[in-house]
């Protein structure tokens, strides 16, 4: 019972209006991980560092059940590093700085010790990357979750759409949906990119909240109502590591239960954004993850028996 | 066990990316009218308008449990007329023409046989009229619910900061909230509002929703993601008429059956959109809307017993 998580692990330098980082560790398979491993032992992570990452947060994903065995470290070159400065919204961002780095060469080779895991959380990465790992694994997992980006629609569609045929789950946000089914209606969207190949599209609309499309079925998860979003960074790949750790906790990947991960999922990012980086991902407990989901519960809960 | 809908009947023009109306009936009390006339009779109307008003429409309503003696007829003036063209988004429109024409003279008389009325929804109106349809009620209705809008924040903020101390239920778009309490976060923005006097705050959020709020509490209702929105002109006002028309059905305005009636509104709302102005809204049937009801419940019920 283990899941691989697939992704960056890099420094990011971030500004909002609340205050500004030098760098602090990030990465889409960073965050995911912190999230998952509140569920589910090991994580078997797969991803590409410099020389210059932090051997203390190595040792801390460590600690916290994270296999680092499939996580390159390269001894001449800088991890990936991002930079960027969001708007007073909170919603929109500008990309300040991207150095690749490491990243450049990145291509994944999975250790034999990975091949027994049942899930796999494919973080948003280049197509060409998510499919090699797809193909190096000699039995498909249960449930094979991808998330991607805008750049990888606008410069990589062929790949992209191989990739799409190869999944269960595919999590985009909600103007990624529009972009890559051509619909402005997201419920048209949904049906255009489950006929690309996944048969469960989760479209992430940020503080509205995230929709679960499966057949003719539509599962809605809000955002919690927040006095203050600190810093979004990272919100959607530790959303992604809640799924895919309250799946794997489970094992059972009905329709049913993908709603429940939406819940855990949307718990966790709350938690995400409210300190920088993954500062307060580190700090919670299982009590305060009790709490939290809790409020989800209240938050949209009704007495139908009165209608 | 009534209810009195204070508001607006009126001609609206309507382009829409699907097509285009010439006039059409519509206006806040219009659209509350039909909503609530599904749950509720008598709803004592308020309004004023001109000699082109359509009689039929008029039978119509009375024919739906509308009493009419409230409403005024002017018999040398036009009815109040807006048009207005939604971009693509539907999400944001362009007013081409606004007619005061009888709203120029609108000053409510309540007719005594509206005195006893248990329930006051007052639709978006210049704030003055609010406070006047408010004193002139002998007794304090049970529930006193409403509506108001940016013009009046930015015209008229003196008369609406009075009437919001009167009210129980302020019910305004995330826009207009911001507005109001100088907030950007809703929650900041809703604890701003509340301590200006409505003791319960709906924020509505369109295509993504609407929040309830009372003290601490805090309820998140979504919108059901629909594949087109045809025309949501009158959305807002149908939402207001189904939630009052639940509560004074259920004579409970408790805050666990207002997190209902904020459904039964919602529910409202998606009819509403489905065609141009109140057309839709005169077909639908207690089937249809139980059905939709229904459709809520699966949105966004989860088990919890998984986490």
């Amino acid at each position: 019972m283990s899941v691989i998580v697939v992704g960056t692990m890099a420094y990011d330098a971030i500004e909002t209006p609340f205050g500004k980082t030098s760098q602090i560790v990030g990465g889409s398979a960073l965050y995911a991980a912190y999230a998952a491993s509140n569920f589910i032992k090991p994580i078997n992570q797969v991803s590409i560092v410099g020389y210059d990452f932090s051997k203390d947060e190595m040792a801390e994903l460590k600690g916290r059940g994270v296999s680092l065995e499939g996580v390159e470290i390269v001894p001449d070159k800088k991890s990936f590093f991002w930079s960027g400065k969001y708007h007073l919204d909170m919603n929109t961002r500008d990309t300040l700085a991207t150095d690749l780095n490491v990243l450049a060469d990145f291509n994944p080779l999975l250790p034999d010790s990975y091949q027994d895991s049942e899930f796999l959380m494919l973080g948003n990465l280049m197509p060409a990357i998510q499919i090699s790992v797809i193909e190096q694994l000699k039995m498909r997992p249960k449930l094979i979750v991808m998330d991607t980006m805008n750049f990888w629609i606008e410069s990589a569609l062929s790949d992209l759409q191989k990739v799409l045929t190869m999944v269960d789950v595919l999590m985009v946000n909600d103007s990624e949906g529009r972009q890559l089914s051509r619909e402005f209606s997201l419920v048209k969207a949904a049906k255009a990119i489950m006929n690309m190949g996944p048969k469960y599209l989760i479209i992430k609309k940020g503080e509205h909240g995230a929709l679960l499309f499966h057949k003719n079925e539509v599962f809605f998860a809000p955002a919690l109502p927040l006095e203050d979003v600190f810093d979004p960074t990272g919100a959607g790949d530790t959303f992604a590591g809640g799924f895919i750790g309250h799946i794997a906790r489970t094992k059972d990947i009905s329709f049913q239960n993908m709603k429940t991960a939406i819940i855990v999922g949307s718990a966790m990012a709350s938690f995400c954004v409210e300190k920088f980086g993954p500062l307060r991902l580190k700090e919670i407990t299982k009590t305060d993850i009790d709490g939290r989901i809790k409020q989800f519960v209240d938050l949209v809960q009704f007495d139908i028996a009165l209608v």
